[in-house]
């Protein structure tokens, strides 16, 4: 895991709160279904203030006078992305409305906290990263998985090599529904787990290669990705919108030891095993000696603060110390990559894409 | 499900017993893993008996004279294939084997039950079911699963509608070890998903994209399968062979019931599930109006019988009816071509390779 | 279950809302762990206002006035038992506070709604039945899980005699934690179980048996209850402060059928097994013919709306209808006899104790 | 554990075998459900031998004959247990037969293995002892669960102090069947769970409360036991033969940890929680506090030799070493004292019985 985060949430343990000189000040765009999370972590930080909402929708409009009676509220962006009294901007809107948005408040001169996939393209994604280093304002794509206990123990077991050679990374995130009109499920749920291993693996993907279908709507609903890495590290990632039990389950196989992280288990969401195979002789076809280790496993406690309020208070702290974030515009450029090559790579029915 | 089969085993439970003019004499080649177990059954079955076994393993020699002191046992299969006194030739030896012993036994006039893969390609399959054509013979091809109590139930409910139009097959199949030495893990796993596809499915596959990665010994040790059928409908198969769990999970989804088969469970190994998406309307992208049904669950009952006694009844019942078994060479011959195109598929990390 | 309890939650479902005339004005003692929800629920009723709240709490206070800025807020409930504006009480605090507070509220003519058990003894919760009677005044007892979507199901299912002859109820409640300060486990946790077995046992409860032990603070952190009913239905409850897991699995056993309640589960929290046991002959000794049925499992899909919100809905009727809910103080009464001989029974170490 | 018991299992991990002058020759009573598995591994030890095995019925008597051809096989026990060629014989009947057929075999010279619970009460157990003593023979009962792995571990565990001060046993032990036709569910399944208190818990149990039900066939088919002891140590034990479920869990609470044993899951049978509960100030009524701690889990590697098999391995050592087994006659006599009890307190509905 990166140095600057883990220092930034300790520091935070240990210091209370910042002067109100260091507050930055939010406007949120989009009060819909994560909205209400993104201005509730933002208004309850030391070192953030929420100072205007807007959101198209007059019932969101409504609720956002219910919960916050002295923020101002707006049906459109515009004043909020240009309002001097505004820092940063938080984009908590569709994907294809990103890109729009995320410029204009560049330009105005903000720092721009955007929902996963960053934006529709890769275009989009570099002209936003160069714009934000011409000005030096920050960009964080909203790549909350890396700030669950969960994630950050298994990079943590990563970076000491617990489990050894890294052997493969395989995820399973299946639900019913939600059926998204704009996008098919790779590019509603295959986020997640391309930011985590772009996160956790150290290596540069190489290619992908996706297969999948569609059933509905005219997107695909249940879509296979393999992430192809150099070291013979693979990834794979099973995406489906028509399941009847919602899975969320990622075995991650070293040399050493082998990982499950079962995030729909309450307690125990992570479990080692210390499993392995070693091939100790090579002499002729079949005289491999196989042997199977199998020992304890172990569970650790995991932290339990709010993934999404440890990443706003990295943002926060990222822009008041002039810091780039670990999950920066790059990383959401190289997410965005992989979704485009599976894209290409769906389309051709599982040709393999380079990267 | 073939209603021969179910007629078979209807049958059976009806009659109890042939007289011995119909009793089926067995040579059984291979007594390693799976080769006592299919000995116990047609040692039990009321119309078969175990007349001779060959193994080339001292130790198994020694085991069976103690498990079956009147039997006649040898080292080499020669005697066995030739031998006057056995009708059928049981052959549950390693793939790469399997052509040379089930051509010798159909040229000797003996039926054939042989070990999933049938043989290592497509053309070794084609001569030996026209070779059995030409003697009329039966080959069975032991695909066990399609025996069991949950792939009959499943048979039974996509027969009579009860899931509706079929969507996917998703099955998850990993474990640690066995390593095998001459195949990859694809050649050792999947042919239980292939051959369930293969019986399940109405529709005759398209196309197969396989990705994958080998870590120890040279062969595939993880691997991910995309068979793509005609009607949307797409299976998809995860086999490995380093993960620290032993998972046997299959999702299948159709437009009015999901269902979820889960291998491991004692008991409730299938749960139906009452649910699904339905799109009701299709005024303009963003008019979509998706409709999720949730009710409620059903875990049927199934059959206890061990699903190897339900498989080698019915193939003696083949034999002395001189009926063509479901599960036939010609199914054998489906599944390894899938197994062929799959390979192909893996060597180029994720082609499409049509059937 | 009782029809007007289901005729109400019916009768809800039709119409939408009262006029204001009907409206009921509560004043909630109370803003702990219990009383937020208590307040959102009466807050957000068509039929029901909340007009007052009260905490001795300077920070409670503080956080209903930051969530509710235009109710009354007080230190002390004096004016909010005896202000004329307010029609019923809603008491949200420690058992040994329950019966001074309700009595007032009572001889002020309001109705009372108070937290599960109803008073601390017998004699107390006999005084304020009889009050609200002659003052014609309703007492609901917050017995919250008898308005769960399972309970209702379980309730549903013994009515149409699903089960058949009821055999035994056995529910263990365990977890880490939350010692009280001024009550024992069984005072604690086994409310809801007793509540449960007054609600669905149509039996009166003929004696109790307690066993327990102390380990921390002077009251018993674990604990084991036997109920003893006529027509040999007998009901256990496990409780337990030191338990590792958190466990909520309740076992229902009938002739006909069982049932699994697992109320940790997300989904299917009820399982039903068409399973059993019939003997069917007598002849002798060693001549019972036992017969296990086993059969299918079916988890119905349960209502999914907020028990404390049906509750609250019911006893807001209640009070508009003058109808005497379910769980008014009478079945309080009936929880609070069975605690007090587990009481008595625990301090002998489990002697039988009658009711 | 005792420490003769775990030398004895080491020590045959060293050496390999006995010379045949050591080798204890067995007579087999009973060969019903369990007694093959008895057979078997008497069969299998290298330091014993089954001379002879005498059942009843002669269906089994048939069984025998198939499994085991070259065996002494008759209908009446009388001749084994006279016979001048057989050291020990092993009891595998029901427990009203116990008693006679161990007292003949002691008389007669013969050391005894016997099933549990040893006798039909104290008074035979006593006698069986004594005679046993006064013939320098040794009596092993079938306490098997001692010899998992589980429990092995789970008394490592306690020895180490690894739980800390311990505070209760509470065991679930329920499932469908089997009924028994002349003893209730308690002395059908709470043998094992009284061995393995007897086993693990170092203080001498003071009383035991037993509640229950008969609904079926005249026993008690449901039961629940407490059994105090000194120390603020308390175990529970549930059993029932009316569950729709099989369920195996004991929670074991300490002051350091806590533990689960699960023993239906095929791995991680045993998790170890690092939760506790502190209570730091005792500053009146209302101002303790507590403290609970929550860290790792930990599944550690257990043993994966059959219990039997260890056993009977055990006895054998013990015979040939002239050792009193852990698992002797005083064992077995502690375990029917409490189950006298528990009938006595049953018989009371639920009365404190000293031990």
């Amino acid at each position: 895991m990166n140095p600057v985060l883990e220092a930034s949430i300790a520091a935070r343990k240990r210091e209370s709160s910042h002067g109100d000189k260091n507050m930055v000040r939010f406007g949120v765009i989009g009060y819909g279904y994560w909205g209400p999370n993104v201005v509730r972590n933002l208004d309850q930080l030391d070192g953030s203030e929420v100072v205007a909402i807007c959101d198209k929708s007059p019932a969101a409009r409504k609720r956002i006078q219910k919960a916050y009676p002295r923020v101002r509220i707006a049906a459109e962006c515009t004043e909020l992305i240009s309002s001097p009294d505004i820092d940063a901007i938080a984009v908590v809107t569709p994907v294809w409305t990103h890109y729009e948005l995320a410029k204009a408040a560049l330009e105005n001169g903000k720092h721009v906290f955007i929902e996963k996939p960053i934006t529709s393209n890769t275009a989009q994604a570099e002209e936003l990263i160069n714009l934000a280093e011409q000005k030096n304002l920050k960009i964080m794509v909203d790549h909350t998985f890396l700030f669950t206990g969960a994630v950050r123990k298994i990079s943590q077991l990563l970076d000491e090599g617990a489990l050894g050679k890294l052997y493969y990374y395989d995820s399973t995130r299946v639900n019913l529904g939600l059926f998204q009109h704009d996008v098919n499920v790779i590019w509603d749920l295959a986020p997640h787990d391309l930011s985590i291993i772009d996160h956790l693996i150290e290596e540069t993907p190489e290619a992908v290669v996706a297969t999948g279908q569609t059933h509905l709507n005219g997107h695909e609903d249940i879509a296979f990705l393999t992430v192809y890495f150099p070291n013979k590290i693979i990834a794979h990632i099973n995406v489906n919108w028509l399941s009847p039990v919602k899975v969320r389950t990622t075995l991650i196989g070293g040399e050493k030891k082998m990982l499950v992280w079962n995030d729909m288990e309450p307690d125990e969401k992570i479990k080692i095993y210390d499993k392995g195979v070693d091939i100790t002789s090579r002499q002729g076809l079949y005289n491999l000696l196989v042997n199977y280790r199998s020992g304890d496993m172990w569970s650790p406690q995991l932290e339990q603060v709010e993934a999404l309020k440890q990443e706003l208070t990295y943002f926060v702290d990222c822009i008041s110390n002039n810091q780039n974030p670990t999950n920066d515009g790059a990383a959401g450029l190289r997410v965005v990559k992989m979704l485009e090559a599976a894209t290409e790579s769906l389309k051709k029915r599982g040709a393999l894409v380079y990267l």
